[in-house]
C-alpha cells in the first residue's frame, strides 16, 4: 500500500490469502451482479449464495437494499450518492474477499466507471455479471411496485426511468433472465466462480 | 426488520445464522478493541486473528488505520467524522459476523456512545475490550510518532492530546497492556471469544 494518507499506517497481518485459501478450499473474490431494477439480481444472489454454501464455499451475500438499512443509510440516489453508496460497497466486498470469502453483490450499480472501481478494489478478484432483461419485462415484473412510482413521478432518480443504466461492454459473464430460468442462471454463475476462485487447489 | 427507509425492501436470505454456525463450528460476532493510540490494539488485533484462526475459528481483523485507506478514506478526524468512521466499522463488522465470522476491530473508538452504537449494530454478539495504558506510557511508547505531532500542534483533535477519550465504564473486559504481555493479553480475550461464540456446540 503506497497511497496510504499521511500519519495512518498499515498494519500487516499475520494470516495472509494463503492460509485463508487453505482454509476454505478456494480463493476470496467478488461476484458483482449488476442490472436493472427487476432484473433479478436479488433472486439468483439468494439462490447463489445458498448454491456455493451447499457447495462448502464461503459465500456471503450482500444485497444493496439490506445495505441501505445500515451501512449506506445516510445515502440517497443522486449520482454522487449513488456513486459514494457503490464505492463502500466495493470496498466492503473486496473486505470480504480478502478474508476468504466468495462475495455476491446484488445492486443495480449503473455506472461503468463504479463498477470498474470496485473490481480495482477487489484487486481483480471479480466477476462482473450482467443479469440483462429489457426494461419493459422489468417493468412488467416490478416485483416491489417501484416502476410504478417511478413512472407517477413518486420516485425521481430511478433507474431506467428518470436515471441511466450504463450497460456493460464486457462482463464476465451476460445472464437473461428472460430467457435463463434461476437454476440455470445460477449454474452459470457457480460454474464460473469455481472455475476463477477454486481453480487448481493441488498448487 | 421493522425501520426500513421506504421503497427499500428487505431481501431474506436462505442461509442462516444456524447453517454458518455448523459450518464454522462457532457463531458469529465482534471483538471491539478500544484504547488510546499506542495501547497496543493493533498488536493484540493481529495476534488474536492469527491465534483464533489457528483453533480453526473463521477469524477476520479490521484495522481502523487500514480502514482508512479504503471504506473510510472520505473521513477526518473531527468528531462527526470519528462518529461516521465508527458508525461504518461497526455496521460492517455487524455484517461480517452475520456471515459467521468473528471480526475484530482495532480502532481507537473514543466515544461511549459510538461503541454502543457498534454493539446495537452486532445484535449484541459483541465483547468490548478495553485495552487499557495509561496516556504517559502510550506517550512513551508512540509507535508511530503521533503523540510528538500531535504535542507539536502538527496534528489536530488527536486523541488524549486534543480530543477526548471516554474510558469504557462497563468493558466486558479490560486488559492493561503496562502490566500484561501480548500472549497473556490474547490468551484473556479468546477465552472471552470462546465461551461466547463457541459455547455449546452440542446444542
Amino acid at each position: 500500500m503506497t497511497d496510504l494518507p499521511a500519519n495512518i499506517t498499515a498494519v500487516a497481518h499475520q494470516i495472509d490469502a494463503e492460509a485463508r485459501r487453505r482454509r476454505f478450499g478456494h480463493q476470496g473474490g467478488v461476484v458483482w451482479l449488476t442490472g436493472l431494477s427487476g432484473s433479478g439480481k436479488s433472486t439468483i444472489g439468494v439462490a447463489l449464495e445458498a448454491h456455493l454454501f451447499a457447495a462448502g464455499m464461503n459465500a456471503v451475500l450482500l444485497d444493496g437494499d439490506n445495505l441501505r438499512h445500515g451501512l449506506t443509510s445516510d445515502l440517497g440516489f443522486s449520482p454522487d450518492d449513488r456513486r459514494e453508496n457503490l464505492r463502500r460497497v466495493g470496498e466492503v466486498a473486496a473486505l470480504f474477499a480478502k478474508s476468504g470469502a466468495i462475495v455476491i453483490t446484488a445492486l443495480i450499480s449503473p455506472y461503468s466507471e463504479d463498477r470498474a472501481r470496485a473490481r480495482k478494489a477487489a484487486n481483480g478478484q471479480f466477476i462482473e455479471v450482467y443479469v440483462a432483461a429489457d426494461l419493459d419485462t422489468c417493468k412488467a415484473r416490478d416485483p416491489k411496485g417501484l416502476y410504478a412510482k417511478a413512472i407517477s413521478g413518486e420516485i425521481s432518480e430511478f433507474t431506467g426511468v428518470s436515471a441511466p443504466y450504463e450497460v456493460p461492454t464486457a462482463p464476465d459473464l451476460r445472464i437473461d433472465t428472460t430467457i435463463t430460468d434461476l437454476d440455470a442462471c445460477v449454474a452459470a454463475i457457480a460454474t464460473e466462480a469455481k472455475v476463477r476462485f477454486i481453480g487448481d487447489m493441488s498448487a
